[in-house]
């Protein structure tokens, strides 16, 4: 009875056409000039975001997906075609075109820092350009949802927190992918189905106020859904009047028992949370309902929670929805899908306030003796720099080279980097001093000499 | 050789899992006391953001689309039962469910302020309830996009904005519908190939920096480009020294007019964009090259925006990228969607600091003589207000009352409504006083009516 994966509606839009139509238009003039050497380009965050003292890389999986399954339709190049823009023989050369190139990229969950790849392309240079908006829209997204996450998780001090937010997501793949980037920062699971049909991430829901305004009477209401949900009866308290609810819930649970079903949780969602969570944990207790656990939700973020839980706020579990979905704070970050090498040469750009380095880039990360993180190197790929290399190969020639990690391994994963974090980075102010990324000097060489190789500086 | 549109990839992914659990967990609860009568729920902002005077209604389309199309696949309701929360009667229920209800909205392109009700669903209680979150996550978020694109229509005076925000929207149907929701708003058009092929937006493309990167040449990557788009060429300038690349350009358009390919625009990327423009402009002039365009890019937003056309730039149009595309300033709005009549009688929640008003409601907008919007009454939907009411009927039993307006009749629409807003709602930053809304006694009736009725306030 249970339905295969493939069965389920899509978790993501992997349209061809889902890219910048430059990307088309710069195709359209490789194909005329013949160029399709092989381009190396990485994809890496420029500085951090303010309050951002690491990153966690997430989205590879879908990158996977993506480039793997990557070819026009016929209806793409009939659209393409339909724009007047493109010749015959470049549209012919589309419906060829496949991903063959190589993927090395940091594991998901990997804890990551400014200037460091979190990916690095390695194809026909056609194939290279062409993945790019998509690419990043996938890279960037889940590592930015990834990362505000892991803040939140770091805040809870191993309460458990469930996303709560995909009707204020940016749309439907970003409510199932902020479900799966949570997930992977550690969350407990999510309230949006879909995410755990897709993902098999764990889903939790209770209820609406609309469903306590929709009976004439509160206890009506909670006794209605204990009996529908009898291993699950999560009740939300605030309705109308936070404590006189809670009371309610101890009478209620006392008649419940004689029906076996257990009342597993109240839901609070508005006012002081932690003077009503005070308040109802102790009319709980005082009526016997030592075993009923409090939930926190509304408006809630890293800072709120941390707050919470500093006041001493009875609260056993939070729901953190709109802030975390759209990290509210940092919606975006400073990233850059760049071009390093062409043609067996090094390549950047030099735009005012953008340059970057050239060439294929390898991390060497240097732990101390206590088995927390100390430091960082940038180096080429070719180079060896004392510390565990990031970047894995990932793709070879269009193939998977092993098995990506499943969710729960990239969760695995993170929780370990998380713990091996420095303890002035799990801070939720900015870290003094930041973390410690070294350009090594081989990097700067290249720089230099295809600064003057490649475009001499104007006199 | 074109394509229908259904042959093309879907813009949304409508799967009847895509909600939150807790809508079946209450359905479930519904069910098994079989209430299911009629139930009337509003989606509203509450407070605006800061710097927002407005906002600009959008995303009924996709609404009207989930609506009309939602059921439960035999996969959906296999999951479902997997998770053995479920009930086999409740499954069947589900299997048959349709929505069979009425919806009322405003009007796509609406200008609308905070406590108006942007749609209203009238239908049975399980259909109102079960479609909340995915409805919630349409009009929120292209709401939320239409809004901060009209600030960035405003501060252009008249000028082209292109949506370059792909890359790093919150996902794929991010884009899509960031895409839609900023041409609805008066952008000119997108850089998302998709979002041209799903709802007809020009799309528009240059070139990225390693186009010239991978040249060992810049002048010959320019003329590359144009031969390869020949009524369409824009040439990006920044990637090593803005005004040598400009000279460059001047020189090239000279050699490629003896093959009638002109150059139509060239790109600023990078650095002091005003100062940039106005060396480019004097360069681009000398050279006779006087009807090159000037588009400038780059971390833009309205402000942005605002402050080089005041400065004098003689920059033509504008790419508007990331920071409109997540609405960097105001990420999310505080809105809601909530239950205020229940088998005829009004309901409401009184949540500290999240108290509703209750009871089908409609909004009166009148104008002065100039035509300039004056001031909205929100009242009862049966009552009469002065002015014109705002909420049309678009669904009656699951269907359309009469087809949808166009995207571009949505956008003329919009057009119309920012012409029609008292001067100082255009401004950036806050108006004093704000627009005037007023909450007609009608509803403080009711709210009182309701509050002595449906629950006592306690001692």
């Amino acid at each position: 009875m249970l339905p295969s994966p493939g069965a389920l509606q899509p978790a993501t839009v992997a349209s061809a056409l889902l890219t910048d139509f430059y990307e088309l238009a710069m195709l359209q003039a490789y194909h005329r000039t013949g160029m399709n050497e092989t381009a190396v380009f990485e994809f890496f965050p420029r500085e951090l975001p303010a309050r951002r003292n690491f990153l966690l890389a997430a989205g590879l999986a879908q990158v996977v997906e993506y480039l793997t399954t990557l070819q026009f339709t016929p209806a793409d190049l009939a659209w393409l075609e339909s724009t007047g823009r493109f010749e015959q023989p470049f549209l012919q050369a589309l419906a060829a075109l496949r991903f063959t190139g190589d993927v090395d990229a940091l594991p998901e969950g990997t804890v990551c820092f400014g200037n460091e790849p979190i990916l690095r392309i390695t194809a026909p240079l056609r194939e290279a350009q062409l993945v790019e908006t998509r690419l990043m829209n996938l890279l960037h997204f889940q590592t930015v949802i990834a990362s505000k996450a892991a803040r939140c998780v770091l805040a809870a001090r191993g309460k458990p927190l469930i996303d709560f937010g995909l009707r204020r997501s940016h749309g439907s793949e970003a409510g199932l992918l902020s479900a799966r980037a949570s997930y992977l920062a550690g969350f407990a699971g999510t309230a949006t189905a879909q995410a755990g049909a897709l993902f098999d991430i764990p889903t939790f829901g209770t209820m609406a106020h609309s469903f306590i305004q929709a009976h004439d009477d509160e206890t009506q209401a909670f006794a209605a859904f204990a009996r529908s949900q009898p291993r699950h009866a999560a009740l939300l308290i605030d309705t109308y009047d936070t404590e006189a609810a809670a009371q309610k819930v101890v009478e209620l649970a006392r008649r419940l028992r004689a029906e076996s079903i257990p009342i597993t949780a109240v839901r609070l969602d508005s006012g002081d949370l932690a003077d009503h969570a005070r308040k109802v944990r102790h009319i709980l207790d005082e009526g016997g309902a030592k075993d009923i656990t409090i939930f926190a939700s509304g408006n809630l973020d890293e800072l709120r929670v941390e707050a919470l839980l500093a006041s001493g706020a009875p609260i056993d579990a939070f729901g953190i929805g709109t802030r975390m979905n759209v990290a509210a704070d940092a919606p975006f970050l400073d990233c850059a899908y760049k071009l390093v090498e062409y043609a067996g040469r090094g390549r950047r750009k030099r735009s005012e306030g953008k340059a970057t380095w050239p060439g294929r880039k390898q991390v060497f990360r240097r732990f101390d003796a206590a088995g927390k993180m100390a430091s960082d190197t940038v180096t080429l790929a070719d180079r060896h720099e004392p510390g565990t290399p990031l970047l894995v190969p990932v793709l070879r020639a269009g193939r998977l080279v092993e098995s990506l990690p499943s969710l729960d391994a990239a969760r695995a994963l993170a929780r370990n980097q998380l713990e091996a974090l420095p303890l002035r980075l799990k801070s939720l102010q900015s870290a003094t001093p930041p973390y410690p990324v070294t350009i090594a000097p081989a990097l700067h060489e290249l720089a230099a000499e295809v600064d003057r190789s490649v475009m001499p500086v104007r006199e």
